[in-house]
C-alpha cells in the first residue's frame, strides 16, 4: 500500500489556539481509498521548518497532502518554502492569477494587490481550481512523490481533495476495490457501540467508528464481492434503531428529507437551544419546504407570550420542566400551524443548575397530529457539548416519528 | 530560544478518529514559558515510525515532548521505541514497578499481569511519578537534548507537565518573557488586515493573522520590554473600528458584555439564518441577563404573524429587501419588549437567487431607542458561509451601536 504524509502549516495550530482537524479528516479519507498513514506533522510559521518537512516528506513517503500557508499575507510561506525544498524558484503563474482575478470579478470586488501572491507557485507546479476561496491549490511531482497544497480552510481543503486528491490517487495507484458503508447513528456512544459490534468482523469486512458530534458513524469497510446489505441487517439487528440512516446525509438532512417525502411542516419552540434547533433545520438547502419557523423563548415572559405557556405552570414546576416542554411544543403547533412542534427547555449550564435538576437536564416535547411525545435526559457535559447534543435529541425524537411511514 | 518538539503517539489520532488536543495545549503551556515550538508529530502504532520520529526530534530541537504509547497492550511501544532511538535496551525499573503497584494497592485491586509491562523502561531514563494514572512517565537526556515521555490521557498529562515538565524547563533554561496581544476584528479580509499592517513590524515586535470565521484576529507578539498600549493605539489607527475586542472573547460575548453592562436587551427576528443569530448568543454562558427571545421567520406567513410584517410590504419588495427588513426588527423589538430587535432576512442559496437579488444578498436592520439602522451586503460564498457571515455582520451591527457608551 502506497503511504502518505499530512503536513498541517500554520502557527495558529502550532500554538494551541486552533485544534488542526484537517489532518484527522484528510488521514480519514484517504485510508478509505487503501493508502497507509504514515505521518502527520504541524509546522509553524518558520520558513526553514516548512521547506525541511516538506522535503523530507517528499523522500519518506509517495503521497504527501500539505494543508494551509496559501493566504496572501507575510507569513504564508508554504508556496516558496515547497519550490525551496527541491532547489526550484517560484513563479507567478498565468493560471492561478486568473483564478484569483476571477474569483474577485465574480465577486464585484477590487483585488487587493497582496492577492496577487497567491497565484506564486513553484516553477512546474499545477494549479488546482478553489471554487470556494480566493487560493488556489497546486500539485507537484518530485522523485516519484507527488504532493498536494491545499488552503487550510476546513471547507475549502475538503472540496478540493474530494475534487482532485482522490481522483488522482485512485487512477494513479492500484487500490485494492472496497466499499465503505456508513451507518449514521444518534443516540449511542461510540464506546458501546464498539462493544455492541465486538466480534462482527470477518474475512473482507473492516469495522471502523468516527465520533462526529452528536453523531456516531459505524463504517463497513467491504473488501471486493462482499454483499453490503445481509451485514448491514446484521449490524441493525445489534444496534437497533439509533441508526438513522445508511450512507445518507446528516441527521438534520434525513429529518428534512422525510418530513419533504411526507409534505408536513415543523415549528420549534426553543429555550436553552436558542434557536440552534431551527438554524441546523434551516442550514440544509430546501428547508423552506417543511421549516415554517419557530420561537427563541430564552425569557419566561418570552414563552408565554410566544407559546401561550400558562404561567401558573412555569411557577409550580419551574421552566425547565415537562408541562413546560409540553406547552412550548403545543403552543408552537397551534400557533404557527405546523404538523409538528418541536419544544425544548433545559440547563445548559454553567450556572443554574441544582441538586433536583442538575446542569444537562434537558425536557423534549414533540407534538403532532395524534398527540405530544415527552422525553427528559440528562446530558453530563460541559455547555457547548450539552446544547449540541440537545439538537440531536431533538431532531432524532422527530426522526423516529417521521420515518417509519415515509 | 530554546526549541521543542511535540510527538503524540497513537493510531487513533492517525485515523482521525481521535482529535489530538494534546499537542496544542503542550506548544502552549511551553510557549508561554518562553520555549519556541518546533514540530508537531503525529504518529501510529509501527514501531520504526515512533523510533525513528523520537530520533530525528532529538537530533533537532533541544527539548521533546512525547504523549502517549505508555499502556499495557501489545500496542503500546513507546518505550521500547525510545530505547531504541538511541540504541539501548529496556529493563523493568524497580521504581516505576513500585509505583504501578502501589496505585493498584491504593484502589484496592490486583495488578494483571499485562501491567508489569508499565514498568520496562529504557536504561538510564527516570521515572517521572503520575499521581492520576497507571502509566509512570520518564525522562532521557541525549545529546544535550531533554525529552519526557506521557501518558496520552488528558487530565494525566497535563498533570504531569506542570509538576514535572514546567519546573524543570524553568530551572534548565533563562527564558526570555513575552507576550502576545490579539486585536479581534469583525468585517475586513484578513488580506485587507495584512494590507494595512504594512510596515508594522519593528524589532521585538512580529504580527500575525488568523482567519476564524467570520472573525480575523491580528496578533502582535511582544518581545520582553515592549509596551503594549502605544501598538495597540497605532493597530486602532491602521484598522479602525473593524477591531471589536483586545484580548477578549468571541464577538457574541464582547456584545452581550457590552449589553449586559449597559442592562439592557436584545430579541431577534430571523428569516434565512433560522435561529442561528440567536443560538450565538445563546451560546455565552449568562446569555439570559439579556438575550430575552426572538423569531425564527422562515416562511412568508410567519414574518407576518411573529412580526407583524405588512403582507402588501412582502407581495411588493418581497421577503429580501430593505422595509421587510426593517419591519422585522422593528416588529420583533415592540412584541418582546426588548431594548434593541435585530431583522436579518437574506438569500443563502444554493437556490433562490436572481439577477436583481443574487444569491448572498441580505438585508440586516436594527431596531433602537432612537430609530432604526439598514445595512445591505452582497456575501458572495455558498450556503454555509453566507450564514456564517450573517451571523458575524447582524452581531457586529449590534456592537458598533451598543459599545460607545458602555
Amino acid at each position: 500500500m502506497p503511504r502518505f504524509d499530512v503536513i498541517s502549516q500554520g502557527e495558529e495550530l502550532l500554538s494551541g489556539s486552533t485544534v488542526d482537524t484537517n489532518a484527522g479528516w484528510i488521514c480519514h479519507e484517504l485510508a478509505e481509498i487503501g493508502l497507509e498513514p504514515g505521518r502527520v506533522t504541524v509546522v509553524g510559521d518558520v520558513f526553514d521548518d516548512i521547506r525541511d518537512v516538506i522535503g523530507e516528506a517528499a523522500r519518506r513517503v509517495t503521497v504527501v497532502i500539505c494543508t494551509g500557508g496559501l493566504g496572501p499575507t507575510s507569513d504564508d510561506l508554504t508556496s516558496e518554502a515547497a519550490a525551496a525544498a527541491f532547489d526550484q524558484v517560484t513563479v507567478s503563474n498565468p493560471e492561478a492569477l486568473a483564478q484569483v482575478e476571477e474569483r474577485y470579478r465574480a465577486r464585484k470586488r477590487e483585488m487587493p494587490p497582496a492577492n496577487r501572491k497567491q497565484a506564486v507557485l513553484p516553477v512546474g507546479a499545477t494549479v488546482l481550481v478553489n471554487h470556494l476561496g480566493t487560493a488556489p491549490g497546486f500539485r507537484m511531482e518530485e522523485g516519484g512523490t507527488v504532493l498536494f497544497f491545499l488552503p487550510g480552510v476546513p471547507f475549502e481543503m475538503k472540496a478540493m481533495v474530494k475534487e482532485h486528491v482522490i481522483p488522482e490517487l485512485r487512477a494513479r495507484f492500484v487500490l485494492p476495490p472496497r466499499r465503505t458503508v456508513v451507518l449514521r447513528c444518534m443516540g449511542i456512544a461510540e464506546s458501546v457501540a464498539a462493544q455492541k459490534m465486538e466480534g462482527f468482523e470477518r474475512p473482507g469486512v473492516l469495522v471502523g467508528y468516527r465520533a462526529n458530534m452528536p453523531e456516531v458513524h459505524v463504517k463497513l469497510h467491504l473488501a471486493a464481492g462482499i454483499e453490503a446489505e445481509p451485514l448491514i441487517a446484521e449490524v441493525r439487528a445489534r444496534l437497533g434503531d439509533v441508526i438513522f440512516g445508511v450512507d445518507t446525509g446528516s441527521l438534520a438532512e434525513v429529518v428534512g428529507g422525510h418530513l419533504r417525502a411526507r409534505g408536513e411542516t415543523i415549528a420549534t419552540a426553543e429555550s436553552c437551544t436558542a434557536g440552534r434547533i431551527a438554524a441546523a433545520l434551516g442550514a440544509v438547502p430546501g428547508a423552506s419546504d417543511y421549516l415554517l419557523g419557530g420561537a427563541v423563548v430564552y425569557s419566561n415572559a418570552e414563552k408565554v407570550r410566544q407559546c401561550g405557556v400558562d404561567p401558573d405552570i412555569l411557577e409550580e414546576f419551574g421552566a425547565v420542566s415537562e408541562p413546560v416542554a409540553r406547552a412550548l411544543a403545543e403552543g408552537i403547533r397551534a400557533r404557527v400551524g405546523a404538523t409538528w412542534g418541536l419544544g425544548v427547555t433545559g440547563i445548559a449550564g454553567p450556572g443554574g443548575g441544582s441538586p433536583e435538576k442538575p446542569i444537562g437536564t434537558v425536557h423534549f416535547a414533540l407534538a403532532g397530529p395524534t398527540g405530544t411525545l415527552h422525553r427528559k435526559v440528562h446530558l453530563p457535559f460541559e455547555r457547548e457539548r450539552v446544547l449540541l447534543f440537545t439538537v440531536g435529541a431533538a431532531l432524532d425524537l422527530l426522526r423516529r416519528e417521521v420515518e417509519g411511514s415515509t
